[in-house]
């Protein structure tokens, strides 16, 4: 258990440390790069020496965050941002796992592995709670630190659509954007790109959507050889699970992706408030959340397609249908 | 020419007469709706007869804009809410378009053919506006009315996404989140629910996806079979333009779009920096803005693509490409 800090206080040790190490989440997004680049960039403006390490690695789509060269050292304090568990450090574990100074986080589940927690559960990103923390070191918020911030908060709500939105959200959006941030090359990187194998994935698991149950279910289906043939990374096939949910008049969604090892399928289920996901899944073994859930089946598709269909009905007391 | 306007002028106004029509735009969008509904909710706790009239029928996922029953009474003051022209006014235009008292609007390219004009061209949607003239009335601004400036808020940015957003747009949001309004519902549906024949469109269309001239060329075809065999209504199609620019490493994307008459096809061009669409579009007799542009030709499909990509080709000095 370490000990909980305010923001003045997260700002506190920071000012009284040098040589500061920031580690970012592995598989890293816009909100830990966000929070660690954009603190990278305050701790220079007040002349200390810093570096951001990730475990993996960095899309070219982030490089705007980082214009200078990386300086090395040895580290004499580790910060940790939008690392809700250090497992989530990857490689960077082993090394640095139990020796987190000052984790600063927005995740209500987390650890609470490191020394001292600058923790705000109710902000929509962590890089809310860093702007606030580069407000209080009373460095100047250059347009490259408000480009970092920005970006973590536009990516963790959908572009300011998911709920976790909040008044605050939209009033730092404000001040980030009166500091000069990049807002618009922002979001044409992050929301309006998409690579050719992401599309063509994308294409062909549409082409496979099919509907049941007077068409309150909708259902596609992701193989391995869609996703490998393409070259796709299995990221960008996370969207495809919102899809079928958000097609009109359908209660139940439903993504079958194939097992890496191809030995069965597994099932995402999301839910309109007419059915419960969770108790669907529970039917097949898995679990989850009412409006989201997933579960798996051993075998090949018919049976997969099938199996996930009776589930259905058994939860929704509908008459089943049988797969062709 | 009519008189232009303050916000406070607009308001008196409003304040002083009664029996108020307030007319939308056809093709009703969130923004000329949420004007128009957010209006008629503020006039009508001003104790004020009004109602909202629009010459098209307005799409369900809208209706939570209106829960009351319209009342029917001859106006005797005639305001409209995002109508740049008369024209505008579809089916209204004839009985109204050179009697509106009052336009309230934030097109540069307003005609101004009402007698008083409330213009705010550097306003991201017309709810802006109406929101800023609702606040002047002094009325309590309900979750229904922020609902209502919320969604074509909402709308008009592409939820906070396209550049017309302002530091305002992300103030007034926060201010009508603190007013109760639901934005995650309005953002569910203005943003998360597609059709079904949208869909099947839409996927048609990616599957018909070419790249030329080394990937800095994509291009979709959308054929009048594909939109009238899936039942899709022409607005389902507006968003696959943008499509085939957002593919990473492309430049110049193309939507060729067949016409209604099937006599020839109308092309939709999008670029990057690297290349002028107007350029490319004026090759062919169309023109228009540099990043965005469009043109047509008469005949068939296989004459269609390649006369747009022998006009790339002229345009960025390649070598022509044929197509197959």
């Amino acid at each position: 258990m370490g000990r909980r800090v305010s923001i003045a206080e997260a700002a506190q040790l920071l000012r009284s440390h040098d040589k500061i190490l920031i580690l970012c989440h592995r598989s890293p997004d816009g909100d830990t790069l966000g929070s660690g680049y954009g603190l990278l960039h305050t701790l220079q403006a007040l002349g200390k020496t810093a570096r951001v390490d990730c475990a993996d690695v960095i899309a070219e789509r982030y490089s705007y965050m980082f214009p200078q060269e990386v300086s090395d050292f040895e580290p004499e304090y580790v910060v940790a941002v939008d690392v809700a568990d250090p497992k989530l450090l990857g490689a960077n574990e082993e090394l640095w796992g139990d020796k987190v100074d000052l984790c600063i986080d927005h995740h209500g589940s987390n650890r609470d592995y490191a020394a001292n927690l600058l923790l705000e559960a109710d902000s929509a990103a962590a890089c809310e709670v860093l702007y606030l923390v580069a407000k209080e070191l009373g460095v100047e918020i250059t347009p490259l630190i408000a480009d970092c911030f920005y970006t973590g908060i536009a990516t963790d709500t959908g572009c300011f659509r998911y709920s976790n939105t909040s008044v605050r959200t939209h009033r730092i959006a404000a001040e980030l954007m009166e500091l000069g941030c990049h807002f618009q090359k922002i979001n044409q990187l992050m929301f309006e790109t998409k690579s050719r194998s992401q599309l063509a994935v994308e294409a062909e698991a549409m082409a496979t959507l099919e509907y049941h149950y007077s068409d309150r279910c909708a259902m596609i289906t992701l193989t391995r050889d869609m996703v490998e043939l393409n070259g796709a990374s299995d990221d960008e096939t996370e969207g495809l699970a919102a899809l079928p949910r958000q097609i009109e008049g359908v209660w139940i969604g439903v993504t079958i992706k194939q097992m890496k090892d191809r030995t069965g399928y597994k099932f995402s289920l999301r839910s309109t408030e007419e059915a419960d996901a969770s108790a669907i899944a529970a039917k097949l073994g898995g679990g989850g959340h009412a409006r989201a859930a997933g579960c798996s089946v051993k075998g090949d598709l018919l049976f997969a397609r099938q199996a996930v269909l009776t589930a259905i009905a058994e939860h929704m007391g509908w008459e089943e249908e049988k797969v062709d």
